[in-house]
């Protein structure tokens, strides 16, 4: 096991009616706060009435920046850091997805510093961000209690992610009450994202890891089983417990400390959303098996673990490989009964476009190139390999 | 599942060499501290001059104050909050087990606050403590993470736990490394202390619960399979990375979440510790068993599932009381395999001496009677029955 430094700060309010408590709990915090939001959803189902009536109840002055979309762009994280400034904001509240609080990120970097992608696309440490305190309502990217951000810069049609303990939320609510109105699809994007969390840092060469194995295979199997319930039964609320709190373990990082991490299936994916404005969710469910049965042999005993402790598979182990591809089957199986698509040519990606796909997730296309993945390290070649898997 | 409110602030830094680091890592907080500990083992083992020049380095002044005993006593409390006052003392650095740091935490009481044993005696909330910051040298309490304190009274022979956000230590720094010089029985008593913090969360009766039911199953498998490792092999830095971390989780909270939660072992343990002196998870060993073959027909499903699940018994669910009874036979085997007692006669308490303390575990000997545990309610008649069972 690897040494770690776990720092989990954001405090994590759960469950029915918490988010008519926001006014009070994020008081100390704020005198003037942005409230950042996406379409009209949250208007529709009277959470937002609910947000501002707490607000005002706590006397917390707020501005408005509606209109976050998924893959939520650059130009409007500039715009609200704008407004930040010129209102003297002190707080952004982020009521929706991963969308909206990590467009609540940018815009909290975006007010305390001079270009905001210049940390997406370069890295380097911020050294103040404002405050962000969420309320949310798609259980999907974990960014309630992360300290990630992913931004789409539309002009360059790049998609960028960027980490800060700065960006971890202050105060996150989660009420799975707000989950009951989910599409299907929407649910089955969310999962997905999940459950990637979970195997990029699941997937590791590091070994003797025991308790985050442990820890990573029963949240793994948690999620699927009370998906398949809440796709069902979207009313289902101890369903959805498990799925929203599943969600935010699944990417606060107690999964991943002490193991060497992987993030190759978040690093090819990026290359579909960023371009073809697919959900995130759908992308991974495409790739992930792809990208399993193409590393899989480079530590065929991690895959086995995976297979039989989180899929269940039974057998001989003296046949690992047919284990391990039951176990890929199996997960297959499980997406499809979500309802995600199963293949790059069902989201309408071509075969034409894989090549460059491949270099730009490796930086090869900038010039810049660097292999991905921790358990097996790709480079661009193995990446379009991967994404032929995929076709 | 019930609503919950997570809050982890502490940051932990863990594994090899991180001891060295404690100057960097509290100089942010700190001008001067106390730095408190036991007896002489961490100057033997070369801990207490790595600490001291790492505090030099750092420009950190510091006071002393060393001799703290297991089941920490009221009377050196007191002592160091005086020497706090008296020295301008802003941050309290426990180096040593649960012990040291339970002192530190009353000791982080009784320096912004006039009376330490009030709080213990009668609840109420502190207003203020001083910061806490800790090196683990024997994984048990969970206490370099958890809100918890427990301290005696020795001229009341009263030990009392109490709990505030105020005391989560703000760092705490686990190196595997410095428990390889721990007696047998004092790793067998830690990790007979750590299991009943996730006994203690699971046996519940609260229901759809999966994630954090599956979330203390694996841990408590985790670290039965490595204690039985560093029982045998003390210097198995990877077997202890398991226990240690796994300690550090099964009292920080994540296993309780929204979980009505039991505590009724640890009420009636500290009837025994607080008199006989002896160790607490020695304690925990004799009566965590009798507790539950007095408690399991309450709610028979969940011990089913203990068994099947944790214990690995296997057989006909026709016959649930057998399944029961297996599993607590393989913790009795478990406990006996560490080197644990069995019984309270090995440890010298007398049949005579049951009904007083079971009249003091529930407050009945002070005039002030409640029941105790949360699975199943426990007043001084049902816990004399369960001092029997442990006879």
């Amino acid at each position: 096991m690897l040494n770690f430094d776990m720092h989990l700060p954001t405090r994590i309010i759960f469950g029915k009616d918490t988010q008519k408590e926001i006014g009070s709990l994020i008081k100390p915090y704020t005198k003037k706060a942005l409230l950042h939001y996406g379409g009209n959803s949250i208007k529709k189902s009277g959470l937002y009435n609910q947000v501002v009536s707490s607000l005002k109840e706590n006397n917390i002055e707020f501005v408005e920046l509606g209109g976050v979309v998924p893959n939520p762009r650059l130009s409007m994280a500039e715009e609200g850091a704008e407004l930040c400034k010129k209102e003297g904001v002190d707080l952004i509240l982020a009521v929706g997805g991963g969308s909206v609080i990590d467009s609540a990120k940018a815009i909290a970097i975006g007010a305390c510093n001079d270009d905001i992608w210049k940390f997406y696309e370069e890295g380097g440490e911020i050294k103040a961000a404002l405050p962000v305190a969420t309320i949310l309502t798609i259980p999907a990217a974990g960014s309630e209690s992360s300290p990630h951000t992913v931004i789409t810069n539309e002009e360059k049609q790049i998609k960028k992610g960027y980490g800060s303990n700065y960006l971890k939320p202050v105060i996150s609510i989660v009420n799975p009450e707000l989950f009951f109105t989910l599409p299907k699809n929407q649910i089955a994007n969310g999962v997905a994202d999940m459950m990637s969390h979970i195997f990029e840092r699941y997937f590791t060469n590091t070994t003797d890891t025991d308790l985050t194995d442990g820890l990573c295979e029963t949240t793994l199997k948690t999620i699927m089983k009370n998906a398949l319930i809440v796709s069902q039964n979207p009313e289902n609320y101890d369903a959805w417990c498990q799925v929203g709190f599943g969600g935010t373990i699944a990417h606060n990082d107690i999964l991943g400390l002490g193991r060497a991490q992987d993030w190759a299936c978040h690093d090819m994916e990026h290359e579909l959303s960023a371009i073809y404005d697919i959900a995130h969710g759908a992308g991974l469910a495409i790739l992930t098996p792809a990208w399993m049965q193409y590393v899989y042999k480079t530590n065929i005993n991690m895959f086995v673990q995976f297979a039989v402790n989180v899929m269940g598979v039974e057998g001989s182990y003296r046949a690992p490989d047919a284990i391990v591809t039951e176990g890929i089957s199996r997960l297959r199986e499980f997406y499809k009964k979500m309802g995600l698509p199963a293949t790059l040519t069902e989201i309408g990606i071509e075969e034409s476009k894989f090549e460059l796909m491949a270099k730009k997730a490796t930086g090869e296309a900038y010039g810049k190139e660097h292999s991905i993945g921790g358990l097996k390290k790709l480079n661009w070649q193995d990446v379009q390999e991967i994404y032929k898997l995929a076709k």
